[in-house]
């Protein structure tokens, strides 16, 4: 009954095989590997971008803080959700990668950013101005931390806001193949063409070990991420390795169909949630993750028979039965039909 | 014939086999997976050394910059060798993690600090004037970047002169083994018994995928080591696999038999070029690392054999045949006999 | 008709005398100088702390960003309110002197930190957590930049929220004087005895040409300040100049004098203002700011007229003539009733 | 007889009466005053160069640094003197406004960076190495540290390498005025007409009470200053009195005359000194700084005497009264032939 997190679960099969695959003989270190020319011809092909500047680290918050350092000066404000990654959950990352850029946090409706409290903040900020810190960078996460997904037309509207005011727009991409999955588009569509510039493409908590890409459309950063990468200690010397995890992820539609499994388990937990008694959904479920409440006593089963899952934010285990209380569930490509069964099981008494 | 680096060689097959091993099932992220219990245990039991503070991250790099920004403050001094890896290879890491420490470069021969100029550079630090960067940490790289190894006289003449002056002593172990192995001495000899602090303790180019410990003897920056290490996102969220290659590393000596491994092909390629006309090393080996200079005629024949290896510093093909050039080769725990005979072949033509 | 700044005004006639008084021969350079010497003992005196330490810089941002860095850690949060001059006047000085914390922004009436909204901030942190920023210091501004003063009770109710979770407390004195002349308490009273570590203590908005005091009550960080200051090129090298400023404001009481008739200018406006029809004040005055809404009729009179103020917020000046505009109007040492009386002309038309 | 620093003396009288001057009813704060107006003017003027980007601040380190962050990334090198203010004396401003850029000392005699020194360190640098600081910045002094001054031909050497190798060229003018006049060039001449692209144009030592300014040829990265410069909190809200300053400064020659008066002096001292018996210059003069060398006696009477001169490096007045030891005087526009006359009497004995 394992719900606490993607990042708990096992290396998929085939990326295990692509490990021991590689581990051939000798290849060249620190990212001249052949194997990945083939990683950045498949990001190409994939993102119809073929200018598009590729990279691979072994982190999220990696990819997304070199990210945001390469698109901004450090006078300058990154404009991210108030529960977002970047804000919340990476010990100050951004600040430190980009030598203290501010963050500007947005409030928005599931986990969303308001397109109006974008529009509101930016304009706010005086750019004829030195006292104030200037306008820089939009990040956006998909799916967001509780689980949502934005809609082209909602990823198109904060874009546009920002590329009005001359900022680059990035897509914090975690859980990017499960946000995909669900909107049933190409990545072109997600991205760039609704007006993204750079993307974390992440991988590791769909399977891989640990590996996600960073596309720069623009591939004028390029050299700048490099040393970035390199001064930040993020740039791998046995590198062959994650280019082989990224290669096999990529071949096959192996990353969708990874990401279709945690969809798919994720559909299966939450239809058979919203049939126990007194069981609601905190957000639309857009993906592999569901937020839901249900009474005290159902948390108290759940977690004597061993279930790991979120019943997040400190909530305490004392006090009346029938209090509601909210759950975090993330399910991932290996998510059995056995620990969904358990779970309600044990959620049943 | 690859001597080009031991970061091109490949993953040790024990260590192979302990990753596809980790792979069942669920592990808790972050570091707290059971497999490190294990790797922090043998880690104070292997150093005696039962308080120390012990963790993993993917890169060398990442170990040193960490390892040095935990034992200073950003208005204080790195003193380090002038050829070390921190002051050349790492572009500006130690200043980034450090947030602008200032690398005192200091010479000495066979790449090792001379104890005389240490004391000198310390000395001439005005203590009372806040004009001047003060004294803070001394870092110093066994196996040095010249291959040589500082015998354990050597590091205590450096790490007392530190310790005079309230200066905690760094070692930059990317080749630990290498140079334990030569020496013949115990872990806890080499580091604090000799007076140093805080260790990188490297496994990558012994036959990991990517994993080097910090150990810090006073486990007092712990704390501040798991904040920048987020910080600066070197938390690997499937640490799970981080735990064991370093577990499986350290289990039955693997980690020497790798060294040894290296080392004495490092010797038997030594022997052989020995045995070459015109053919003298540029630094005592003491490890798995050969500098040689050899005739031109010599490099032009390995190289179009395709043999590689460093004929570093932008050395030109193109001279007289008879004029001596240096080369760089490094072992590993895979050098094959065939390999060196091959080279040395290629070299006598 | 000035009203814009209190930055705007001269520098007091008593000033000027000591600043040519000290123009006297040779004195040592950088802070060393005699006149600092009584500067400290005044400071000693005026705050009964004879163990703080002291310091002077030229800017109030200066005074600030040095004093936040000298208490936290990079991986730490700074607790201020939204409206504060370091989240929002300073182009994120904090940001750069700590390198990197986070400035997390709290909300509460009147410009003042709400205790509630700090204790759910402070509690929201898990201390052992090191995916989240970490608690770091409290700093609150007297006066706010809305005019409005913390009452003691009120600073201690936010202090011992600090305290009680191991964090310092920074009061941002810009203002410092018309907010003791204001609540008719001593210095110490309205510092460290409710729970401040280390004040901003200013001086140019009341007279100065460019002089802000720092005082430790703690003085253990006070060597760090020292290298921190020199560099952030804060040290000045004629330091007498800077000495003997704050040291003629400190004799026989000039600096609560240069206040006092700040705040008594500012009184006689606020009535003057509160007879005109449609007239209202948005904050409470309890010093030499008021901010104030009238009709745009009255604005456009007013600035017709040549008066100065702040229309502030880009306010239009296009709209019916009856919509009520805010303004901001600060009063220094140097306010004329003239100037009060043709304001209050200009206004009425 | 005071030599200890061109720092320790007063403010000259005409810039005092500028400054009463200045203090004269309201101005507009924070740079847009009118009087630095006349100063942007004037500078254009001076220089020979109206599209020039002018800014002041109060310190030579707050110049310097602010200087070189603007010309630089992070991930790049200032190319220095090993005895350079930038190097020794800021207590690591540098690193710190660069946010950790690397400072790569050079060698040459006279404290002059040898061109040939410059030409091996730039081209040691590979461009298209991500593991190596790349090339950024070259900052000269003028006067050096010791006194000396680069002549046209000298500086055009050193920012010749530095053009071809893409990199801009910083001038450190803390001691512009007397460089200026001992070359008895113009200020383009020395500037721009020799490659120079942006110049820290010192007053401070010069008779001015704390007031640099920054002179950036090429104005692209002007607004880069101004808020690097607020954000460094070196932007004076008062700032009228930094531009009075500069303004009386730049007035019918004041500062070629107050230079000339210090340099005089200097000429003056020399000739004295060198007439004294087993003294010798360690240093050519050419400015207002004096390095010499004469007997331990001589040292013993002139402090017993009361002179203020830098008896430097921490040299111990214990040893034989014959040995040679080395003394560091620096005269100002103040310099009085009395405290010339009564140091020379003293070293006599």
């Amino acid at each position: 009954m394992h719900f606490g997190s993607d990042n708990t679960a096992p290396v998929a099969p085939e990326i295990m095989a692509a490990l021991n695959d590689a581990n051939q003989g000798y290849a060249t270190s620190y990212g001249d590997d052949q194997i990945m020319d083939k990683v950045r011809d498949k990001m190409h092909e994939l993102f119809e971008a073929p200018d598009a500047a590729v990279y691979l680290v072994a982190t999220g918050t990696a990819a997304n803080a070199l990210s945001l350092a390469t698109q901004i000066n450090l006078w300058q404000a990154v404009f991210c959700h108030r529960l977002s990654h970047a804000e919340v959950d990476e010990c100050g990352a951004p600040e430190f990668f980009t030598n203290g850029a501010k963050l500007v946090v947005l409030d928005g409706e599931n986990a969303k950013i308001d397109p109006e409290n974008l529009r509101q903040a930016v304009n706010g900020i005086d750019a004829t101005d030195p006292h104030v810190v200037q306008r820089g960078v939009l990040t956006i996460t998909q799916l967001t931390e509780r689980g949502t997904a934005y809609s082209l037309d909602e990823i198109r509207a904060l874009t546009s806001i920002a590329r009005a005011n001359n900022m680059p727009s990035h897509l914090d991409g975690a859980r990017f193949a499960n946000a995909l999955v669900h909107l049933g588009c190409t990545p072109a569509e997600m991205t760039w063409k609704s007006g993204i510039d750079v993307v974390s493409f992440g991988g590791t908590k769909n399977g891989l070990m640990g590996v996600e890409a960073v596309i720069l459309f623009n591939p004028d950063h390029g050299w700048e991420f490099e040393l970035r990468r390199k001064r930040a200690a993020h740039l791998l010397s046995k590198h062959r390795y994650l280019s082989a995890q990224m290669a096999a992820y990529l071949t096959d539609g192996l990353w969708l169909d990874l990401a279709n499994r945690a969809n798919e388990a994720a559909a299966r937990l939450e239809d058979a949630l919203l049939d126990l008694p007194d069981t609601t959904l905190e957000y639309p479920r857009q993906g592999n993750m569901i937020f839901a409440r249900w009474p005290r006593a159902a948390h108290k089963r759940a977690q004597a028979a061993g279930a790991e899952y979120g019943p997040y934010f400190g909530q305490s285990m004392d006090g009346p039965d029938d209090e509601l209380l909210g759950a975090r569930m993330v399910t991932s490509w290996s998510t059995s039909q056995r620990d969904i069964d358990g779970f309600i099981a044990a959620l049943k008494g």
